[in-house]
């Protein structure tokens, strides 16, 4: 089986991809937008996405293109984003004076930048994983960069120090996709999982609430629930949800029609076992 | 009055911050804490703050200063993010061959330069007017920046090309934050709008659909509404709501009463006219 992700080899993406599938083969790609298309034309058979993350919120982007490409989501990991310190073998910490990464990882290490390297100059590179590549490929004694474990392994970089994110809980939530997806059956082991984004009418009082009780009086829990302005559509919103239980499961079957009478648009993303925490 | 950001002159933030505050003095600043730090402790009067974006939703990091520091919400703009490429006077689009930007903007703007400078490469920075001040300060004949024009007169390059971005439609919504703040007066020309964020009580069935009746059954209405798990609690989470209407409106001020006794934890974030749309 071929898994797509977006980034280069090392990214967090294929950390995630390599957890849930682990005898797939990965496949980086440049965009979100090339993930969803590979599925779709069955290139690969799953793709792993970024949908959301504990400091930066939902990748609008991906909830984007899952209204759009006919693919279900079939999988989920949340993983705890952890960051290191990377150099050529045989640099020490005392000689580093240049530090590439993502922006938002050097942020999250800005902490441990100022108290251990002082004196560093934090350059922001495309992502963790490339700043990692081009350390390796540049080879310097005083030049790190800040990225995974698995990025370390794949440039052959040295872990100078592990764990630099400060104290900051960061998680970020992946999906797996997949076309043509069967509804797994019951896990007794794992809670199950439906995800759906719907719109609803304009200027119908309480739509919202109204929309939530299909779930609330069948006693359906929710997991997400999030309104986003419907993008070139002004006053309209969409709602993304997450709730516990399988599409097939007899009240959710229901609630789910019953929310379609109040929709203007709905489409159910996936049923799937809810993700571990991995970290 | 002086207005702090954060990023360097130049960015979205300061343009922001001129539009809502025309007559203030704008007070760049490294980091978002930074510029929380500098309302409460009396530096500035006012801080501006992106909150969410269209495409990657909302910033949990600033709703978690929001709840910790104790400022109030003032202000909000939602403003249509326009890239142009930028370049030194005398520079020629047929001459680019690199391009610096935020990588968010150099995605925004893929299309346009897979399009028109197919042979350019695109090169990570840690923001949008820190690549524009880096470029004016190189001087290259074959170097440009993604940023704003604000960017383009604060470093002195020409625009080679402006609305760059794509018919992806980008906004960001950003908040004016201020010390010791009264409620404003109801302003008839715009709609005022009250946010709060709350945490419910575990184990509570239906919790969040008792929550949100205390809205509906008083008909308020509701523009944003989002659920977040609570960092370091597992299986409880925070809510984001904005709503129509005062603070001080007797619906509203018994609707909060109410929700007092539903929530673990309550903030009310400050009421303000809602956001006009620039761009």
């Amino acid at each position: 089986m071929n898994v797509a992700f977006q980034g280069a080899l090392g990214a967090y993406s294929e950390q995630a991809a390599e957890i849930l599938l682990p005898n797939a083969t990965v496949v980086p790609l440049a965009s979100f937008d090339a993930v969803f298309e590979a599925v779709a034309d069955g290139t690969v058979e799953r793709g792993v996405i970024p949908i959301e993350n504990s400091l930066f919120g939902s990748v609008h982007a991906n909830y984007d293109l899952l209204r759009e490409f006919p693919l279900s989501i079939v999988g989920e990991l949340n993983l705890r984003i952890r960051h290191n310190l990377l150099a050529p073998e045989g640099t020490t910490l005392q000689a580093i004076r240049r530090v590439y990464s993502h922006p938002q990882a050097l942020g999250q290490c800005r902490p441990y930048l100022r108290d251990r390297l002082p004196d560093a100059e934090a350059i922001a590179a495309y992502d963790t994983a490339g700043a990692a590549r081009m350390v390796a490929a540049m080879g310097l004694a005083d030049t790190a960069a800040i990225a995974s474990t698995r990025a370390a392994e794949a440039y052959g970089l040295q872990i100078l120090e592990g764990g630099i994110e400060g104290d900051t809980q960061n998680y970020t939530r992946f999906l797996v996709l997949a076309r043509d997806a069967e509804e797994p059956p019951a896990d007794s082991d794992r809670q199950m999982k439906t995800s759906i984004v719907y719109a609803l009418r304009e200027n119908v009082p309480g739509a919202l609430f109204k929309s939530l009780g299909v779930f609330a009086l069948r006693d359906i829990d929710l997991f997400k629930l999030e309104s986003r302005p419907l993008p070139g559509h002004p006053g309209h919103y969409l709602f993304y949800l997450d709730l516990r239980g399988r599409r097939k499961d007899e009240r959710i079957h229901r609630a789910l029609d019953h929310l379609a009478e109040l929709a203007s648009s709905m489409k159910i993303l996936g049923t799937y076992a809810a993700g571990v925490f991995e970290g």
